[in-house]
């Protein structure tokens, strides 16, 4: 770097130091010529600043400054000076000033670059990946990475404050196939054994709570290995919490503090306080575990209405234990025959057989279900439904999950699509009171709702029989944001007997119970404090606040959907040396695309 | 917690609480009967308190009382009561008070633990970490665990107020073998294929600057694949720095800075500058490029003394290129010859081939080598030495390495034989000027001394051909703790043509760089600013801090010698159908004796 020493960062540069000389370092962002002599706007992380060079403070540098290209790294010293009045940039906070540069020196060159470093570019997203390092040059991916950033802080600082400490868990683990598909390490020293990587640090962090920590955080790389639909990643990051001796209520409120101070570091404010909602309101009102309550369009029960009707859609799903629900688009009625066929398509895929509709007219009711009703059922329908002139009422008849997902997927359409949704708000709920247990009817079994080491209510122990386990409630809790569940925890079993129960109630047998959570289950043994904890999805939190559609803009190095890397071309073919220190041989191979 | 709430912590009751009604949560630590009575040291995170259960108080929470063993989860509440006068306990925090208990709830019962919650333990390191979440309850191992928490904040409060940015890099990556061995994980998606766990973050970080992010930092989990000898992990944790536009000078300043602060959160102060010393200081001096300059006792090399003598051992080991060196052990004439074989042995370790040494006495030099020099010549010898009366001095004639190797490590075990280290004392060396490659008789190429991503001297540039390229320095920087390596770094190679000229010399074709570094090589052509840092080994570091022999005392869940974790039993086999989803096959299989 010839000796010269950075001053100032470039983005710093203001009035005061007008008359100062200065030594810059960074990119040329731009260049223009004008008038003999040449401005750059040069760049670094901090901002961008106007340098000048004439050929009147030295035609040597200035014949240097006019081989200047874009993304060329340079270092200029030179002096302050005021931009006369009428020359003032407004947009730019170091424009009040600009800088005549005395020294150049180009200390990188660069080829015109693959991509455009600016902030709005139409690269395709392969080019970005592939040119990752430029295409985090642009100041909208850098304002990502320093958010993501300022986050980490704010948390690490609020639970430092609260006594929490950050403490590290295995990354090299055992696998315990149990809801994703794990990430497998051959090991060499111990050939034809494994390590798996961590779908989440929950049994460490749970025994870090019988070792009387206490009070555990990590923000954590966990990893699971599932085909990558909708928008996730074979690695991903976790706001890890674990907590003892503290209430659900006294943990929910520890966690609200936490999320107001991000939201703070972030420019927003968040509620002071979160409103809770039960599992069964959510479902019911909004057909969802992670209801968007930014809009109404809420989930109506019309089933007592319509049980005796003649219309056996209606009444014989409800015989065979099923339910009527509808919604009631404000303003609808102008809904045409093809939007109504689309928004049946569409409920279509979450299940339901059809959409009935009725729309209020001026001059009554037009629906093609509407001759199959009574009188009497037809209003008391109008009336649950709140109806009035210019509405219009769409229902499924069905399963209740069937009828909540179908309802509830095409109130979140609706309500997008009518723009119902205030975009600037920050909307949290905690959903509360979850079953702990669902029967598959596949798998002729129960699965655990949350994971296996979710605490049931105290009052719905006695009902851990294979008959009403699915009554029984937990003490499960999940944080809910703009319809997107950004974290989940609960209350954990910390009681060898409660825990040996749930496993075999999910149909492990006491051999494999052993050989998977054997050590989990001594543990508890020796005094386990009650505990309990969260883990929030650091990825989607920043991609919120961000105001960004994917995770992949809030991490640095991200895998396509193919789980590949186009930067570094992981992954990639080994050496057979290396596999054969690992004792493993591939049985099939497949090139990438 | 039967509606329970936990007031206070138990170490955090003091005096000025008497007369107050808390809820304390913990484990019972400690408990004595005395005169009807029971008491209770009750422990959590914070500290111990002392506890009284009287049967005046309650009749049935006396009875509850009796049933408590050691570890026992409880929750008490009650009335803080100050002792009287004789009976307060200075060693304790909260020794002045005790709590007189009201209620009394049971959280959690506990069989007799297998490994003691003490201070001292005598339990076998195979029972403490098969027991790790008890062996954790012990105060010793939560000091250690919170001093980890805190170097780490300090750290990151550091360099977060120096605009420093905490970004993270995929834990899945590239495989390209160089230097250690990789931990494989292979590709469910692209069969045959692998990701890579990281060595490092090099690349990354590289990449990351090259971004103009200007400022990384990471606290990051890195994995090598190596046969555990000594204190390694397989997975250990970096401090992970880079920076740009600074110069080698810039970035030690920064760094000392940074190490004072973590030495001030441990309770120690480091010097407030670090002295700096070349390797071929050292190397001339120690013997090694870590040198304990905490005592003397310095390489002295007499080769001119005897360059010409007619004891061919010296001579004609000087002949052949090699040198003669020797330690002044001050006061050492009463080595027995015992004491001197072993010795001996113990430099042949490090490949030499014998240890002449000499005795001054009242009477004149003891020597078995005397009769071999002329007069002049031991004059010399025992001038260049400092000999005084009482010495005993030792010699190693061999090339500059074994002499080196041996003596250096002569000069260390001595040095703590005979307790001339202070114990105390935090010393500092920055190491620097280091060769760039070194050339490996074995393998007939020049290996990196650091790594090939390290910026050659400026100056030395222009050597870089095959025959003088060993003779090239470097610009990279190692911190050396009482000897220890506790952080190395470098200004890094920011320029296409200059990094593929050091991969050629490190016997890499074309297609070879291509295939591993392409993609390093092609951002380098993009405007890479000039860029350097360092890596510091956080599990050594705070082993350090905390005067402990072992990292494995400062790991969470540490892994032995074997690479396994005895707690959950990984590695571990996995089911057939894990292996066939990854197109992957168990060849041979070691099961873990």
């Amino acid at each position: 770097m010839k000796g010269l020493k950075r001053s100032c960062y470039c983005g710093d540069v203001r009035r005061e130091h007008v008359g100062e000389k200065i030594t810059l370092m960074g990119w040329v962002n731009r260049r223009r010529d004008h008038g003999g002599v040449i401005f750059i706007d040069l760049r670094d992380r901090f901002g961008l600043v106007q340098v000048v060079f004439s050929p009147e403070v030295s035609e040597e540098m200035f014949e240097i400054a006019d081989e200047l290209r874009k993304e060329f790294v340079i270092a200029i010293k030179g002096e302050v000076i005021a931009r006369p009045e009428g020359m003032v940039n407004e947009d730019l906070a170091t424009g009040a000033i600009e800088i005549y540069a005395e020294e150049l020196h180009i200390l990188d060159r660069a080829q015109t670059p693959p991509i455009q470093v600016e902030d709005d570019i139409n690269s395709s997203e392969e080019m970005r990946l592939k040119y990752r390092y430029l295409d985090l040059r642009r100041k909208p991916m850098q304002d990502n990475i320093i958010l993501r950033h300022k986050v980490k802080q704010a948390v690490r600082n609020y639970l430092d404050n609260k006594d929490f400490l950050d403490i590290e868990t295995p990354m090299l683990t055992k696998s315990t196939p149990e809801g994703a598909r794990d990430f497998l390490v051959p090991s060499r020293v111990n050939k034809g054994q494994f390590f798996a990587l961590p779908q989440s640090p929950q049994l460490f962090k749970q025994l870090l709570m019988v070792s009387g920590l206490e009070r555990y955080y990590q923000i954590v790389r966990c990893f699971r290995d599932e085909d990558l639909r909708a928008d996730r990643q074979p690695e991903f990051t976790q706001i890890d919490i674990e907590m003892s001796f503290m209430s659900q209520e006294e943990i929910m409120d520890l966690i609200e503090g936490m999320i107001q101070e991000v939201f703070k570091i972030a420019g927003f404010e968040a509620p002071t306080e979160f409103p809770h909602m039960s599992y069964h309101e959510a479902m019911d009102r909004f057909g969802s575990d992670r209801p968007d309550i930014r809009f109404g369009l809420e989930l109506i029960d019309v089933s007592d209405a319509v049980k005796d009707a003649e219309f056996k859609v209606f009444s014989g799903t409800i015989a065979k234990g099923g339910q009527v629900k509808g919604i009631n688009v404000k303003g609808g009625v102008d809904f045409s025959r093809k939007d109504i066929d689309e928004l049946t398509d569409f409920a279509g895929i979450y299940g339901a057989k059809g959409l009935a509709w009725m729309k209020i007219k001026e001059d009554g009711v037009q629906s093609p279900i509407a001759k199959f009703l009574a009188e009497n059922e037809l209003n008391s329908m109008l009336d649950a439904m709140g109806a009035e002139t210019g509405d219009l009422l769409l229902f499924v008849a069905d399963t209740p999950k069937v009828v909540a997902a179908s309802l509830g997927n095409l109130r979140l359409k609706i309500g997008k699509d009518l723009g119902l949704i205030d975009q600037d708000e920050f909307n949290f709920v905690w959903i509360t009171d979850f079953p702990l247990l669902e029967w598959d009817e596949e798998a002729k079994r129960y699965v655990a709702l949350h994971h296996p080491f979710t605490m049931p209510k105290e009052e719905d122990i006695d009902l851990l029989d294979k008959d009403n386990a699915g009554k029984v409630l937990s003490q499960a809790y999940d944080l809910v944001l703009n319809g997107i569940e950004i974290g989940g925890g609960s209350i954990r079993i910390n009681n060898s007997k409660l825990q040996s129960k749930i496993f075999n109630l999910l149909n492990m047998d006491e051999e494999e119970i052993e050989e998977k959570f054997g050590f989990l289950l001594e543990a508890f043994q020796y005094g386990a404090p009650p505990h309990g904890g969260i883990a929030f999805g650091l990825d989607r939190l920043v991609m919120l606040l961000g105001g960004l559609e994917t995770i992949r803009d809030v991490i640095p190095f991200p895998k396509t959907q193919r789980a590949t890397c186009l930067l570094t071309e992981a992954p990639s073919m080994v050496a057979e040396a290396q596999l054969e220190e690992l004792g493993i041989e591939v049985e099939e191979q497949i090139e990438i695309d």
